[in-house]
């Protein structure tokens, strides 16, 4: 049986994406005529043939594990380093099992050849990565429906602001986590839709990640309640795992919580994992990845069931990207969800960015396949994982044996996955009033300016900086393992940032910020 | 002196686009502290370090002619072909003057590398690919103003759709041709903006392209004509070199009309040219990119400049596309703009798109350094036009010879640009009435279909179905000389598409049709 999801959800998206249209000049919907040539000649579409293409053949040297090229071997694990000045980089082709070799024509039916991959394309993607994503998708998130699809984006931004698109009506509201990866709210903003906070669970010993009593008490009592002049929300943004900026993690009983909110209530999900592959063993604990033997099928069972794992109705779309695991560059993510709103999505992106990068996909494509598809995909997932995770040990380590944490001045909150920590700031029994949080807390910005220590402010990724719980838990810092070169400039940007913490609380706790706090 | 941009076009664009703002979760906007650290260590965006991207290096090898892996050089100039079958395809690599090297660390400031081009970058495009770009439009068709700029998208029809976005009032309306590349009108219509058709010359002796003097009265005229209900255009929207479909070219000295006109009426100029450096010498003279020693200035001669040469007032909005002259795949082109309408649609692209596949841009800002920049690129483009005249050629030939021509059936608008070429299907001393073209037509569509040629119908890419001079001139095919594998399968094609004319004719004048033709 197939679910009439237009139905049902035709009235939780915006007018602006149920009737957008695109028609086109060619007669795509024509009926098949049965004296139809087999063979048409080509003097329609305005494709250059291939042959116009200057590019024969594509080879690609890949290394076998994360910073392998950085004398990995050489220093041992989590003591990678390079020299950038090098003009010599390693690269072994023809013949080398790490090399991918890509032609003007196809070798085999999986691969994305020249001609192709440098042509205009499939709107939802190339079938070879559709496949491969859906595959993925099924093999560790099987959906609780049947007729789930998959479209290929230009990245995660990208789908998220067709997301956006699709479920921010003018005037309405949509449900985001009280700290959040803030640019899907500046779409919803620009759509002229409200931006209602749900509070997290942060540190206090509750379950951690969204608290669904206070969801439904908001939603139950909407029109009594503080949004009462806003329509009720449509729809709930929200970044399960390794949560960006607080890197919490929703267990699946909280998972089903919230899911049967969305059931009474009647709203989407909008569920963005870009980090849910990174899943971090409890810090202590062996680093699982290290072994040998490590399998995919070990590495699924480590991973936390999507929310289309329970999703019965086909109400959740999941936002997944190729950017941290592979390459930010590419430019691909995909788009898992039902076939009426993942048509909506596929008609705003025949309007506008056509495709994804053909060369982008031809790149990813070759290289999962010559890696053996989905479990090729996870054992090289698994070893990004495995660094990540080399990473978390000295982080914490170094964190934990630093000054500011032993005098009480700062407490991690542990992250089960992904690649964000987040420090609190324990300013709380010097400053009263968590409404003077913001500006001591710029005092301890210039601090980590001047020591050489780039973090973010949780309080600058927040949806409403009046809500009350927001100010009360915004005094803590997003740090990211993700980004530095190797683990001694970990080690060094911990040092300065444990420095800079000193520095600032010495004069917090010696009066001088004391004009600043209101009495 | 800079021109105030915004007090002069904020009028002319959408509130939408006026209005839409982006708020980072960084601090871009601080002003810099004198004491900050030089160095500091990145614990702060979650951008994964290159030591996690499984890309060490890239090798590309390049062909030095269009089709020259055709077997090209033996076969003879315009004889191309080959075996779609073979595994075997050319590729020399390492010190072969046509193989392109990127590594993980850059060898020049002019390359870029994998470190840079697989991690997130700039929304307006690699630097690189943006001076390149700006070189090439400065070198070919340099703007009467002097703080023009560009973006690099993610191709033509990204363009295309966040351009639509910037003009595309709800409520108002554009000028577009009346016959047209109907993807741009999809995305004005969903806008709920009205396309207005500006009558085309095409084949009746006068200027080709626009007709200016139905436009200027058109304007002058609005709040009596035929569109008085509506608001007057804000812009018009043009394909001005080897146009799609018709294949015209509009002279300089019409252009200069129709600036004059967007200055009198104020409105915008969108100048879509994905076509405009395939030029096709004049049928019957010699192939010029044949001769040895063609120069890129030579060519830059043969071009028909651009609107912006005549912008004095920087409102001019063109589009250029590397689709046509490198590959569709890439997904990327790049718009010409006055600061400030550039800035709405940087704006825009920080939102949604975010930015282009850095694997494209690599991929094709390093093939074009290593042909040496602007000049390398002009040889490149002079070789692709060279082949486009080839097939020119030998699209005429055949058709000047076919049956359907010597009786008069057809008349062939010859371009000067581009790879359409429109063929009038003479019915006109049978179908007394223009409305009856289409269902007549219709049978003609059948025959093509039948008869194993695939072409486009000039009544389907069309502004306005209802528009009086489109009805009347509506009746002809669009033919590509871009898709076809060879010149044989061209010439095949063409004998197909004689053939199924010339039993349309057998059936017209057979009186077959007569049924479907009201007295």
């Amino acid at each position: 049986m197939t679910t009439d999801y237009e139905t049902q959800f035709s009235p939780l998206i915006s007018a602006r994406s149920r009737k957008r249209f695109f028609k086109t000049f060619y007669d795509f919907d024509a009926k098949p005529d049965p004296l139809a040539h087999p063979n048409p000649i080509p003097l329609g579409g305005g494709t250059p043939n291939e042959g116009f293409f200057p590019v024969e053949s594509i080879h690609v040297n890949l290394v076998d594990q994360p910073f392998q090229h950085f004398d990995y071997e050489v220093k041992g694990p989590g003591t990678n380093s390079f020299d950038k000045n090098t003009d010599e980089q390693v690269h072994k082709l023809n013949g080398d099992h790490t090399a991918v070799n890509t032609y003007r024509y196809p070798l085999n039916d999986d691969q994305i050849s020249i001609h192709k991959g440098f042509q205009y394309s499939n709107s939802d993607g190339f079938p070879q990565l559709q496949k491969f994503s859906k595959e993925l998708i099924t093999t560790l998130h099987k959906p609780a429906y049947d007729d789930y699809d998959v479209i290929i984006t230009n990245g995660s931004g990208d789908s998220l602001f067709k997301v956006a698109d699709l479920v921010c009506e003018d005037g309405g509201s949509i449900l985001v986590e009280e700290f959040t990866f803030t640019p899907f709210n500046n779409s919803a903003e620009n759509h002229n839709t409200a931006v209602i906070p749900v509070k997290l669970n942060i540190k206090d010993g509750s379950e951690p990640g969204i608290d669904p009593e206070y969801l439904d008490d908001l939603l139950t009592n909407w029109s009594t309640g503080p949004y009462k002049d806003k329509k009720k929300p449509t729809a709930l943004y929200t970044i399960p795992t390794g949560q960006n900026p607080t890197g919490l993690t929703q267990s699946l009983s909280l998972r089903k919580k919230i899911y049967a909110l969305a059931e009474k209530h009647n709203f989407l999900i909008i569920e963005d994992d870009p980090y849910g592959y990174i899943v971090l063993p409890k810090y202590g604990t062996p680093n699982v990845y290290e072994s040998p033997d490590f399998t995919p099928a070990e590495y699924k069972k480590l991973l936390t069931p999507s929310y289309l794992t329970i999703d019965t109705s086909g109400r959740v779309i999941r936002l997944d990207t190729y950017s941290k695991l592979f390459a930010p560059g590419l430019r691909l993510g995909f788009i898992t969800a039902n076939p009426y709103l993942r048509r909506r999505i596929f008609i705003h992106t025949l309007l506008s960015t056509r495709h994804p990068s053909g060369v982008s996909q031809l790149l990813l494509n070759n290289i999962i396949q010559q890696w053996g598809g989905v479990d090729g995909w996870l054992t090289w997932s698994s070893k990004v994982a495995k660094h990540y995770t080399y990473r978390r040990d000295i982080f914490l380590k170094e964190i934990y044996s630093s000054q500011p944490y032993k005098q009480g001045q700062i407490t991690v909150v542990e992250p089960d996955a992904g690649m964000f920590i987040i420090v609190y700031i324990n300013i709380e029994s010097q400053v009263q009033d968590p409404h003077d949080y913001e500006k001591i807390l710029a005092k301890l910005k210039t601090k980590y300016i001047r020591h050489g220590v780039d973090v973010v402010f949780g309080n600058k990724m927040v949806a409403d900086p009046t809500f009350e719980n927001t100010i009360k838990n915004g005094n803590f810092i997003r740090t990211t393992i993700a980004a530095v070169s190797d683990n001694d400039a970990l080690i060094e940007g911990l040092k300065r940032f444990s420095s800079a913490t000193t520095e600032f609380f010495e004069e917090l706790n010696g009066g001088q910020y004391d004009e600043l706090i209101s009495k």
